[in-house]
Parts: structure tokens; sequence; C-alpha cells
């Protein structure tokens, strides 16, 4: 009656991924100086988690209750554990990792269950509808919009945890396909596919911790979406079981057959039915990578030699491009002991120089701008020196690919580093848009604006650094960080005033309130904002037939509120 | 009261395309002489059109009656005339014209509106729900599918012509955008955008009488698909009028804010509501092409070659391998009196030498691909040299890319040839479907083993000719043409005969029923056998919420048949 993989409470569940790897702000030496001097305070790492399997709801059932419920699950599908209803009732967001540090008590879900096949998951759906079991699916549980969390105050809520249904499928290596189950995490996934010499391409930060599912379910982009597409460009089809059956897809790889209804499942975010597999593109692994790298005197001229160069059909794999604030604090992160235990000399002289020359060529605020190109064959080496050739015309200066080693190197490491700041009382969190090429920089410069214009952030020592992270012909992404000085025993009031006023900048100026995060509860607001009536209506129609006694996941996206 | 384009009664107005542009079998002469020889018959054009408009069927209403149930709009906006109550009842299908040709009775709509703005698309939906009157979208009218049959026997039928919708709204020449009403015809499209340096890039074979509208409406694909996908991985968003009021797109290039609805309307074949517009993602007019054209010893090798070059990320726009059988029609084709009015005796000689220089190489049943690239920079031209190189490793021979000049002048020309060929009494119908390349030879097979198994179709002198026609990374398309001598007052169950045959060997095989045709009447059989119940019932449900008075193009797709 308990998840195979939990240990016995371990006060560091609710951090970031592998609990063996240790991060610490003291290994980031420079950073920690920077943060320490600009805030003008010593950082201690003094907020820890409370034993909280004490803190938390009680369960309306029993282990009998849920065995009669349902017969067809083996013991070990169903736990009741208190520490599994607590690691599966957050995400992993800032405002879930404030809750379960600070929170007087815990919502969770009244018990979990593990399902192992597709017929599993439709016993699930069937029993809940008769019980009125409220089912929120969870995958990696990496999701950072409050996804997850119930919304039902009195209703009985399952956590359906996918993480045992993670088989591959099938493969076809002729029509360069794969289909797999829906719980698979990222490394599992790849690992199968490169053992034939595949990739999906699919590398969101999130990727060791995170599942086929929950990507189609949230809309997910990975770091080398320039090449791959977003997840919703990768599938070729969904499986989904909803409380009225189980929908297949149509299996054919293009089509004129009518209209397809698996795309009503990306994006779904839980609410239309669980998917269950998936059957996706898959690619040549590639064998070499080349990275271009380049300095650009300004964010405007790298956003517009960013757009010109995929306008002219020139596909990075991955491409980053960091706004002055956040070229800066990068030179802070990659120049930790742990990736430089030995600092030489030479470097600090040469960095010296470098700057120095820099400025006197107008670089007084450059922004670095990091790609990363699949190299098959001489076409794709062609369109790298282009690529370098375009950041030229935009005045950029190309530095040595070794420049973007400690970023690979550390792709997927981001969130540990948030966790031990956030234990030094920081505030750190991360919003994302996606805009017209067009509106691109008005967007930028409105976000600064209006949290300068409506707050005391900047006052108060808070840092925004920003960069393009994802481009495409018609459009970019903006990923925000924000970092700021906690506020004591008002954590959560100080991170929803500041969202509110981001968020309000980013769809008041043409941005979507998600480019690849999702919606869950932290971004409803804004995103019930856009949808017109015809489409709510439309989707609650939809809802209504899929799921007509409302048992997944209510009360997110377009749901009624309230409605019982 | 009419449509301000219809001249007087024109014997030659169910015809394709352009009146002026003359076609006739005799400007073929290689052909007529195959064909004579192979059938051992003379053709004679003798199969005409009689007077269509006295065999119509009665309009229930008159001019008065629609003034007051359309008080908004003006009166050369209603016709209740014959000929465009025929103009507006069919499509273009061999099928069609059959029924034009020798049917004695016409079902045509009651009367046509011509909208000329959304608001019109509002009004007159909205009316008709109230006057119970059906409601057939009509746009370029060049499906070949049926798809604006009538199909309730005692309703009343409006024909919705969309032409006069086709302004460009808006476009974006940053972010590679442009906006336009959904009856703009291909051609005009096009001159919009190369005017200022774009394309859409979009190019069925009926480019020239097609609109975006139906485009979007029947998922379909140009013959630079390659490049540019098909339309549904143009489109950005979609406006649709429904009973149910208007929906109008997130406006985002890429987003995570939950469910995309306008993808909905893809495929719907005007059964949801009207595509009134669409915003579509441009490009860069390219400057310039480059053809390479290749011979290889049999349809196997060649359609290898062609996976392995787009599975390497080689992607001619155009791409199109065409079987022994229709290489050898397309030299009687490219070899004709207007094409070349004075044969050189020269390339006579010559032809005849390379003929036996290819048989004495092995090229018995020598199958030609004919590939466009646009060539925009380096990198482009570099992958026109990779495809040579993955032909030549497939064994074949390249030809010289004048080889392709006759195909890319008549690009646009064969529905005219067919018409001249129906004249003369031959059945000519094309079928195509899509499959995964692992399927895509052994349905290639099947197809013609099923036809010559189990019908007298070959032993009658019955020719299939098959190529290529769109290739994506997990499969590809074929496009499959028949022709036989018509059998004289059995045309139609000659044709039906035939089709079933055909139809039911490609969906028992693993194929689409259609790749870029669609469905209408013709294929809704093959359609509902794939669709399970779970999907047929969804699709019914969002039906009934946005149609649910059933006035849009009862009886097509997942429709419930005889439903009120």
């Amino acid at each position: 009656m308990k998840d195979k993989d939990v240990k016995p409470y371990n006060p560091t569940w609710w951090k970031w991924g592998d609990p063996k790897k240790s991060f610490h702000l003291n290994d980031f030496p420079k950073l920690k100086q920077f943060l320490e001097e600009k805030w003008n305070k010593t950082l201690v790492d003094d907020l820890v988690l409370p034993d909280r399997t004490s803190h938390i709801t009680n369960s309306s059932f029993t282990e009998t209750d849920l065995k009669s419920i349902f017969p067809n699950l083996k013991p070990d599908q169903i736990s009741l554990d208190n520490e599994d209803r607590l690691r599966y009732a957050f995400g992993k967001s800032y405002h879930d990792i404030i809750r379960i540090l600070t929170a007087d008590e815990v919502r969770a879900p009244d018990f979990v269950l593990f399902p192992e096949s597709q017929d599993d998951v439709v016993h699930i759906l069937q029993q809940a509808g008769k019980h009125q079991i409220k089912i929120i699916t969870f995958s990696g549980g990496s999701n950072v919009t409050g996804a997850v969390d119930i919304d039902n105050k009195e209703g009985l809520t399952c956590s359906l945890n996918m993480q045992r249904m993670n088989r591959l499928v099938d493969i076809d290596t002729t029509s360069f396909t794969a289909t797999f189950e829906a719980g698979i995490y990222g490394p599992q996934l790849e690992k199968i596919l490169n053992e034939q010499g595949f990739t999906l391409g699919h590398f969101p930060q999130s990727f060791e911790f995170s599942t086929l599912g929950g990507w189609l379910a949230t809309r997910s982009a990975g770091q080398e979406s320039g090449l791959y597409g977003k997840i919703e460009d990768m599938v070729l089809g969904i499986t989904a079981v909803t409380p009225q059956g189980t929908f297949e897809h149509a299996d054919y790889p293009k089509h004129a057959c009518g209209i397809d209804i698996y795309p009503l499942f990306i994006g779904s975010e839980g609410t239309l039915g669980v998917i269950v597999q998936a059957k996706m593109r898959i690619h040549h692994k590639p064998q070499k990578y080349r990275w271009v790298v380049a300095l650009f005197k300004d964010f405007e001229s790298g956003a517009t030699a960013l757009r010109t160069m995929i306008q002219s059909g020139i596909h990075p794999a991955l491409a980053r491009l960091s706004d002055p604030e956040e070229t800066k604090m990068l030179s802070l992160f990659s120049q930790t002991k742990k990736n430089f235990p030995k600092p030489w000399r030479f470097r600090k002289v040469l960095n010296r120089w470098m700057k120095s020359y820099l400025l006197s060529k107008g670089f007084q605020k450059p922004c670095i701008l990091m790609m990363r190109f699949a190299v098959k064959n001489e076409s794709d080496f062609a369109a790298t020196k282009i690529a370098a050739q375009i950041a030229k015309a935009h005045q950029a200066k190309l530095l040595p690919a070794s420049v973007s080693g400690s970023w690979e190197k550390t792709r997927f490491d981001l969130p540990y580093l948030r966790d031990t700041l956030i234990e030094h009382r920081i505030l750190i969190d991360t919003f994302e848009t996606v805009t017209y090429w067009k509106d691109l920089l008005s967007l930028y410069h409105h976000v600064k604006n209006t949290l300068d214009k409506e707050s005391d952030y900047f006052e108060k020592g808070g840092l925004l650094l920003c960069h393009i992270s994802h481009i495409y012909d018609t459009g970019a992404s903006l990923y925000f960080t924000m970092m700021a000085p906690q506020e004591k025993d008002n954590e959560l009031n100080q991170w929803s005033g500041l969202k509110e006023i981001v968020s309000n900048a980013i769809t008041g100026h043409g941005g979507a309130i998600s480019h690849h995060h999702g919606i869950g509860r932290d971004h409803r607001v804004w995103y019930l904002e856009k949808l017109s009536t015809e489409e709510r209506k439309l989707l609650q129609a939809i809802k209504q037939h899929l799921d007509p006694n409302c048992i997944l996941n209510p009360g997110k996206l377009f749901d009624k509120e309230n409605r019982k």
C-alpha cells in the first residue's frame, strides 16, 4: 500500500530531482558574494521543512473501502500512506514550495492509485465515476503552475499516479515513429531510443523528472525546439481514456479524413481524459553538434539576428539569447568552484582584457547568444556558417564554442540551484510567454517597465533576468527570472503580488500567459480572461460529454467553478 | 439576383477552370494514338451536355420570401437563378461530371447567397436556423468527393457561396503572417503576397480554382508540401462562424494555454461552422529553384531513396516519383504538339539511343523522380547535392533538369485534359492515400493486385498509373490514376464498382481513405468504417452544441443519418 520507491520520511522530498545530488549556494561563491553585496545581508539557509506527515488532512477512506471500490487493482497499486499523499499533492513551483515549507495544514489527496495498464485506468475512471471520486492525474509532478492542486474543498480526491505506465509499446525504425506509455520519464524514453540510434528531441529543463504524458497535457517545449518543435509538433496520435470511453487516434502520418480528435487532449491538463499512450515522431540521433556563440551589443540586435536566421530557414536546435542582466548573471554562474576547481590566473587576466576590449567597441551591455546545431551533413554545416554570418552582420562578436560548455553541463540543474536559494530565503521564480516577432521587444520592455512602475521590486534590490528561449518563424518566447530577498512571514503575498503585476503586463501587451508551463491554478485568471464565451461553452460541452460526472481535475482550465 | 460573373448559359460551365482555355485530345497525338491502339477503337468526343437549366428541381422560394428571410442582404447577394443553382450544385469529380452529363434531373440548392462579410455570414446562419434552411458552404467548388452534394431529400437548401469574401485582412511582414478572408482563390492570394516578396507555398493541382477556406475545410496538400507542409501545418488560427457564435482563434504563435479549438474546423467540411478567415504563416518567396531529376530502376529503390532523403533532413519542396506505368505515360504527355511544336529529328535519335542504353543498364521499367528545391542559400544548395548523391546511391541515373520543364509548365492543367478525355468517353479518375513508410510499397502492390483479382479492369484495357506525391518523415502519399474505356449507359455503375474495390483495398491495408481530397459523400462509407463509436459520439456532441438545428452540411462526415 505504498509507492515502491518511497523511502522513509525524507526531509528533502519536496526538493527538485535526485536527493543524492548536492547543491548549495556555497558552491557558487561569486553568486553568493554578488547577492550578499547587492542586498547588504548575510544569506543563511534557515528555511527548513517541518515533519509534514502530521500536518496533512485525514483521508476519507480505509484500506477496506478502497479494495472494495477498486477490486481489479492489486494491493500495492493503492496507497493511503500519508507520505505518498503528501508527495503527490504538489508540483514544484516556488508557490508550491513555500506552501510546503510554511502552510499550517496541507490538503492532500485522499489516496493514491498506481495504474499499470490501460485497463487499470479504464477501471479506475469507471469506479471513480460511480463513487464521485475526483481524479487528479499525476505524472512527473514537475509542473510549476499548481496543475495538481485540489480544487474541490469537500469532495473525495484520488491522485492517479502514472509512473508505472512507462513502457515502449512499439518502435518503427522504417517510419521513424515510436509509441510509449504516457508515464515514461525523459531519460528512460531517450535511453530506449538512443539504443537504436534515435532521439525524440524533447529536452525541457524538467527532462529528468517529467513524463511524456505530462509534456502533452501541458504543451511542453524542449530546449531543442528549434529543430524538433514543441511537443504538439512531435505527436502523431494520442490514446486517451475518458469516462465516456477510450479514444484511439487515427493512425496515419497525414490525412484528409475529417476532424482530428486527439488535439483536444493536447494542453487539456487532465480535464478531459487520461493520456495513456502516444505515438511520436522520432529522428536519427545526431552524431555531431556545433555551437555558435556570439555577443551582441544589445538585446534588440540579437533578437533581430535570430529572427533573420529562422526566417531564412536556418534552424539552430537550441537558441538562447540572454538580455544584459542575464548575461551578467551567467558569468557569475559559470565561474563556480565546481566547474573550475582551480581557476587560472591567466583566465582572470584574459577576462579583464576582454571586458575592456568589449567596452571600447561599444559592448556596454553585452547580450550572449548560444546556439547549438545538429550537424548531420554538409547542408547542416553550411547552415551554421550562415548563422554566424548573420550574427556578424548584426555587429556581434563571435566567441569560442567552449563558452557554452558550462551551460551544457548544467542544462538540467537550475532547479536544484533554485531550491538552495529558497532555503536561503530568496524569492526566485520564472515566468515565460510567447508573442509574434512584431511585438516581442516592446513586450520585453513593457514587462520591465510595469514592474518598475507598479512595485518597489527594483528599489528593494529585486533582479529581473530574461532570455529568448524558443524561436519560431512567426515569433519567440521570453523567459524571465526573478530573484529578490524574501519577505519573511509574507512569502506568499509577496509572490502573488509580483505574479499579478507581471502576468497583467504580459497578457495586457499581446503575450500568452504561458508558452510552455501551462495553466494550472496559477495562470487560470489570465487564461479565462482571454477565453471567449463561445470557446468556454464549447469546451464545457466537450467536457460534459466526456466527463459527465465531472470527476477529472475539477475547477481547472475552462471548468465551471463550483459546479457539482 | 444573379452571380455577377455568370455568363449566359454556357454549355462548358461544368468543365474545369477557364472556359477560354482550349484543351483537346487531338493536341496530344501520342497519347491519343496510344489509347486508340491499346483499346482498338477510334476515340470520338460525343459525350456532350444537354441544356441543363430545364432539368433542375424547382426552388421552394420566391424572391419576396428570400428578401424577407434575409433582410440584411442586398438584392445582388441572393440568387434564385437556375444557372447559379446548377453551377453550385456540384464539385468537379468524375462522378459529378458524369451525373451532370447524364442524369435525368439535378437536385440543386433552392437558392444561392453571396455573403460579403463576417456579419453577413452571422446573419445568414441565424436566419437559416430559424427557417430550418440547410447551409452548404461552397468555395471554389473544385472538390472531387461530392462534398457539396445535397443530402436531405425533402428539406430546404442554400448554397453559401464564399467567393466574394476574398480580401487580405492583415499582413505582418515582421512576423511572417497574413490573414485572409476564406473565399480568396489561390492566384489572388499568391499575387498579394508575391507583391511584398512573400508566398504561402500552397499549390494544390486545383490552385487556380480553389480557395483558402476550401483548403482548410478539406485538409488540402499542395505540390510543395515537402517544404511548406500541408494546409494544417501552415495555419495559425481560424475564425469560424457557427450557429452558436463566432470563434476567434487564440492569437499566439505557439502557446501553452490549454486546448486549441480552431483545429476542430480543419477538415470539418462545412459541418461545424463556416470558416470566414484564417491567419497563415508566410515565407520569403524563393528567388531560385533547382530541379533534381533522376531515373530509378524500379519504384522500390526510388521510394527508398526518397525516404532516406527526408529522414536525413533533406526537404525537396516538390517530390514526385512515378511508377513504371506512369513514367511511360508521362513520355506520351511530354511530347505533345503543344509543348514541342517542331519535334527535332535529333531528339528522336537521342531518345532511341537513350532507351537502348537504359535497357542495357537494367532500366527495363524505369521510374522517374522529379524534385524541385527552393534554393535560398548555401545550405539549401548543399541539400540539392546530397539529394542527388542519395539518388545515385540507389542506382539512379541523373537526368537533365530540363526534363521537368513540361511538367512544370502544365502543373495545373491536368484537370483540363481529364475533361476532354471524358468527352471522348473515357473513364478517368484519381484516388489517393497516405500511409507509413513501412507499409507504403506493400499498399501499392496490394491495390494493383486487388484490382486485378476482383475485376476485369486490366483485361478490358484499363490503365493504372501511380506516383508518390507527398513525402513526410514518417510516410508518404500514393496518387493513383485510372483510365479505361467508358461503358456507355453504365457510366456510374462502372465507376462506383471500381471505386469500391480500390477503396476497400486501400483502407483494408492501412491506407487512409484520403490524403488530401477529403471525405464528402464519396468516401463517407470508408471514413465511417474507421471512425470509432467514441469518436463519432464526441463529434456529434460537438456538432449538437455548435449547430443545434443541424443546418450545416447535413449528412456529411460523422453526422447522424436521417436525423431531423
